[in-house]
């Protein structure tokens, strides 16, 4: 059975459009005003925007469901059970900090460590994406597609910064590289909205955490293309943070094969 | 004496600030309606946006200014005088087709080749950097400010590829990326409006084109930061492409400096 038909699915649905907008009024309120920026022990930077969004997102999920799991970037997990609400109140803080406008906020919910729902939620711009498990994804309302693209030599390839890919891993990106049309670089979460509306065909991403990849899979798979790890694993709450996403299932293949190489 | 004195200027700001609504009605009726891509002679991607919005702008600039000359990215010089337009209509035209939204439209004017007004149009975001010489530089009306950091270990500093750097601009960019609290990519003509809005410190680019850096020197400089090329020398028509904008003129001075080097 597809979440689509899980009882939950319409409260659950709705619960994560209020946390979207949760984000997107937080996020907004924050972005280039100049937020105070604090390091974590992993001398990654987090702002009040960032705690304020997860602190209200949990607050909201616990009114809702209080039986469902939590689990997010800012703060310690809660509960257990068979759904857990993974969050990422903003992906990008590097972006959101230096005034770039494509950052986002992730929220997914998990069946066991399956995604069943995602949200692609951009708050600079007013976009989002919600994807769930047996349905079509949507675009700010509207279904979204990817690119019917199925061949390298004419697929446009985001990822957010190479320098992310180290030794070998570079060694693999830069191959795939050379065989695409074009590379771009910078955009964390809203490359893989892009490759769900058909604009760009495929995104590299590597030392993604599950709060930064389990909201994407429902948004992809929901828009017709995939998205798994380098090696064409499915990608959980185990996943060792490489991912692969493509337009089609011939891009999606042929990726695989340079990035799972040597 | 500034060009914020010239007896024209009122009339040429009002006829900038029209060429940037062209760009941004064409660019938007475009921008995601996989519009066709055609190669030039050099392979870059041109688009019937590209074309049009020059064309628009061309034929408002001969009806204003019958005596001012024009050069355009898209289509060859024409006139001759002391006064000339300089216009990319798409700055990012990579960005535009796959969907990427900080694309801009550059407009700026030259006084012998010296640029005295320049515009920043992001169509996608209806954003608007304006400066003139002389002026306080404005940013959708408001004024502009580059930040204060002195400090390149403190420093945002954006590209928009690596890839543009080829030999030794490669190693010595490097050298000055190792340097700074954060280097992140992506974005064109925008990091430069970024700049301008204080959100980032430095931005770097090699092989630019006149119409590419034209546009943008009035909007730093009016902002109150310093743009150059990478020996500390005062960019103009004949430019080799290579730019630096700073926020500040200690952390140019230190930029050049690393850019210089070898």
């Amino acid at each position: 059975m597809s979440f689509s038909e899980h009882p939950d699915c319409p409260a659950a649905l709705a619960l994560a459009e209020q946390l979207a907008d949760v984000a997107r009024r937080i996020a907004r309120r924050y972005f280039r005003m100049s937020v105070e920026v604090a390091r974590k022990a992993d001398g990654t930077p987090v702002t009040l925007a960032d705690r304020g969004i997860e602190e209200q997102m949990r607050a909201l999920i616990r009114a809702a469901f209080p039986s469902h799991a939590i689990r997010g970037e800012e703060y310690p997990s809660e509960g257990s059970g068979e759904l857990t609400w993974v969050l990422d109140p903003i992906d990008g803080t590097k972006s959101f900090i230096s005034g770039y406008p494509l950052f986002g906020s992730l929220i997914a919910l998990a069946e066991g460590s399956r995604a069943v729902l995602g949200v692609i939620e951009a708050p600079a711009l007013e976009e989002r994406w919600v994807g769930v498990e047996g349905r079509r994804t949507l675009f700010n309302g509207v279904p979204a597609q990817t690119s019917r693209c199925r061949d390298l030599a004419r697929a446009i390839l985001y990822t957010t910064t190479a320098e992310t890919f180290e030794g070998a891993e570079r060694t693999r990106f830069e191959a795939l590289g050379a065989r695409c049309a074009l590379r771009r670089f910078g955009g964390d979460c809203y490359l893989f909205g892009m490759l769900a509306s058909g604009h760009c065909d495929l995104v590299v991403e590597a030392k993604l955490k599950p709060h930064d990849f389990m909201a994407l899979i429902p948004v992809i798979e929901g828009a017709g293309g995939r998205i798994t790890d380098w090696h064409g694993a499915a990608l959980d709450l185990s996943s060792d943070g490489r991912v692969i996403a493509a337009a089609t299932e011939e891009l999606w293949r042929e990726s695989v094969e340079v990035l799972s190489a040597g």
